[in-house]
């Protein structure tokens, strides 16, 4: 490690997972700025990842994030700020000068640009639009006007572009031209005067071929773009599946808009995840980071969902009303009602949470609906059979008698089944009338098995204890 | 549309949600290819997005197979094959000659390809490895001895890289010859002539500068790379957390081995969420698409975990039983133990999705606990009155007494609190004793309130109702 190349480079130790470590990496940093010591500064600020970077930025007071920007500068520190989320990036920015916050997003790639500039109020966009470049301003009011969950909401418009009457060395020259401001240079498009997409160049057909080819018959008619109304998680999964680095968006009349590149799909595809997650443990999505969620705002986020749930829930009551002549002659039977309706909602929680979860990425449709209704059942009748056993063993360690025993362990192997069968079956079918799935959250499917499975308890008791 | 280079652009159209379209495309390509009209059937086979070309390729028998990999060629057929699911991929292979098979794998990307390889028999893997060139073949072979869900295993070795001695025009001449076989060229590596990892160039840089500038002196030596074992899911967030297109993975030396690009990341993020997804619904990881697990396979993933909360919630019965005079007294009670436990769980369900899914993107760290159980605890207070209010309407439209009404008000109170409080610090808590937090799914946690609930009801009821 004495050799001075090798101690600049970074290798991120996923191990050292040491608050204080992390914590040391910050007061370094602090340190070399405050030192005016640009070199370590630098390095110790590429070595900050994630939540530690709002952490450092966020403790940060006016004058020491002024001497910040001027000892890492605006691309170093615009690199940090990218990686925040948007809403902390704008908060910090809203104690820096117009003129440095200007510099900062021109040094940030448009798109996330965008991002950060959306949290800004409207007033206080004016005064750092006019400080930054005209273009540059004028690219992020443009990308401003997508709905933020659309292709044209994730794309940036730093792409490479070049005439199809062009010839490969001049194309060449003219990409050493273009290639600074652009994120990727993987892929160079050809676009028409009227910039309508025309085809794609991959760069090294461009350096490889003879000079005085034209790009029209070098370039790869073939290509696949996306609307720019598309929805931000279709055109992320275009890009998975199909393993492209970039993908163009366009408009009505096919003229290239910008293009989505990799990094962004990841972020997209998180964010749909958690909404997911969110929706599937019974609450709405929170749209905001858990840490900045008020109290008042996780209310009432949940407090919808559990009211309804509650309701629906309420109907246990008038179940076990109607039976209280059996319960009361047979008061052992409400020993088992929450260990049977609580296995009946584990097996529908294990059934939805699976299912929500293959039809989100795709892996499962409505068309299928029978094969997994039948693939569900048989499972449910390999486990139905385990839990008879356990529920048989349990009502003898309970000290109740052998018919109490075979009543338990009936009931438990059909509610298992029936749970299974309502877990698989409902969010397909609420899929096929257009209902988002999603409401089908785990408590939701416990809730219905809770009343039907009392109702299936009752009558097996009738029949074999012979109420 | 009458213009022939407008013909063969694709705009992918997303809310084409219509299973007859999409028949109706794989109908098409399949004519094409019999047709032998290779133009249309590329065009045909650039619109098949998802699981609609696992369908078409399973769908061919070995001389429809054959046909399409003469007329499609190896680079078309390639890219289908390459957007597949690896195990459906290797299924089709397996369908094809090795020569055929080896063909396809030169042309798909060697991370992508090895994927692929890791899925078939080692006796065919060698049979086709012999049918391959072999500096190809033994790429592939080299990563597949890393584990795949590490940084090695996802990272490609078709990254370029200079030497640190060139001058920038003699590493352009160099790159014309390295890009063809590159993932990207976005990143243009340098390294010596141990492969040790010196610093990377923008090939804007190279370009842009004066001819004689040695790389030695363009070079940005500030670097971040990851180590080649790293955690697939830490490499990943990295580069997201960066927005980085790709990321250089080095061994202990500090010898560059291959790139991470971003177009991976999105894969691994994905399958990290679906594992959270299952375990939060309270089953062990599939490790496999749904639609080709067996029921054998879901029960097994399933049984472990409901056997598990089967025993700790049949402590509710040994509750109820020790509690069974209060119920026998005043029998109303029972009818309210579904709906407080239920309401209890849907709570602590509600909590615990949030908090994991908060934990698994890093927004929250066990030095927060604190915060989260006060911000969960508040939350719960509003969340209780809202329930207690509607505890109270349920019980007088049951027609009990006021003091049930009045202690089954109370209660839920209690236990929302109860479940806000367990399932905030339970995941926190695990997290920092090293156990996967990813145990305290939602069912582990309304289990955990049922029992624990009753109790708070029946010492409610005593004290309420003078039992």
């Amino acid at each position: 490690m004495a050799d001075r190349d090798r101690e600049q480079h970074t290798t991120v130790d996923f191990d050292a997972d040491n608050e204080d470590a992390r914590e040391q990496l910050r007061a370094d940093l602090i340190d070399a700025v405050q030192r005016g010591d640009r070199a370590s500064a630098q390095i110790f600020s590429n070595r900050i990842v994630g939540e530690d970077a709002t952490d450092l930025l966020d403790g940060l007071n006016e004058q020491q994030l002024a001497l910040f920007f001027t000892i890492l500068g605006e691309d170093e520190l615009g690199d940090l700020i990218a990686e925040l989320d948007p809403r902390d990036a704008a908060r910090i920015l809203s104690r820096m000068s117009n003129a440095q916050v200007a510099d900062l997003l021109e040094a940030i790639d448009p798109d996330d640009a965008t991002d950060i500039v959306e949290e800004i109020e409207p007033d206080a966009q004016e005064a750092i639009f006019v400080e930054m470049e005209p273009a540059e301003a004028s690219e992020i009011r443009t990308l401003l006007a997508y709905p933020s969950d659309s292709a044209g909401g994730i794309m940036t418009p730093a792409f490479v572009s070049v005439s199809p009457e062009l010839r490969a060395d001049q194309a060449v020259v003219a990409l050493r031209r273009l290639a600074e401001d652009a994120e990727t240079v993987n892929y160079v498009y050809v676009t028409d005067a009227d910039d309508k997409l025309l085809g794609v160049l991959s760069l090294h057909n461009l350096v490889l071929t003879r000079p005085e080819t034209l790009v029209r018959d070098l370039m790869i008619r073939d290509i696949v773009s996306v609307p720019v109304t598309a929805d931000q998680e279709d055109a992320a999964r275009l890009l998975t599946d199909r393993n492209l680095l970039a993908v163009p968006v366009v408009d009505a009349e096919q003229r290239l808009l910008g293009i989505i590149t990799a990094d962004d799909v990841a972020d997209v595809l998180e964010q749909e995840a958690t909404e997911d997650f969110e929706r599937l443990g019974g609450s709405a999505p929170l749209d905001e980071p858990y840490m900045r969620a008020s109290p008042f705002l996780l209310a009432r986020k949940r407090v919808g969902w559990l009211l309804a749930l509650f309701l629906a829930e309420a109907y246990t009551g008038t179940v076990l009303r109607h039976y209280q002549d059996e319960t009361a002659k047979v008061l052992a039977l409400s020993f088992f009602i929450p260990l049977l309706i609580g296995t009946g909602g584990n097996v529908g929680s294990q059934v939805v949470t699976t299912i929500i979860r293959a039809m989100a990425v795709g892996e499962v449709r409505f068309r299928d609906v029978f094969k997994i209704v039948w693939k569900e059942a048989r499972t449910a009748m390999m486990l139905g059979a385990a839990m008879a056993a356990a529920a048989f063993v349990r009502a003898w360690t309970l000290g109740v008698s052998l018919d109490i025993g075979l009543t338990v362990s009936v009931t438990v192997t059909c509610i298992v089944i029936w749970a299974a069968v309502i877990g698989s079956v409902l969010p397909l079918l609420l899929r096929q009338m257009r209902v988002d799935p999603a409401v089908v959250s785990a408590p939701f499917i416990s809730t219905l098995v809770d009343g039907t499975g009392l109702v299936i308890y009752f009558t097996v008791a009738r029949i074999i204890l012979g109420l």
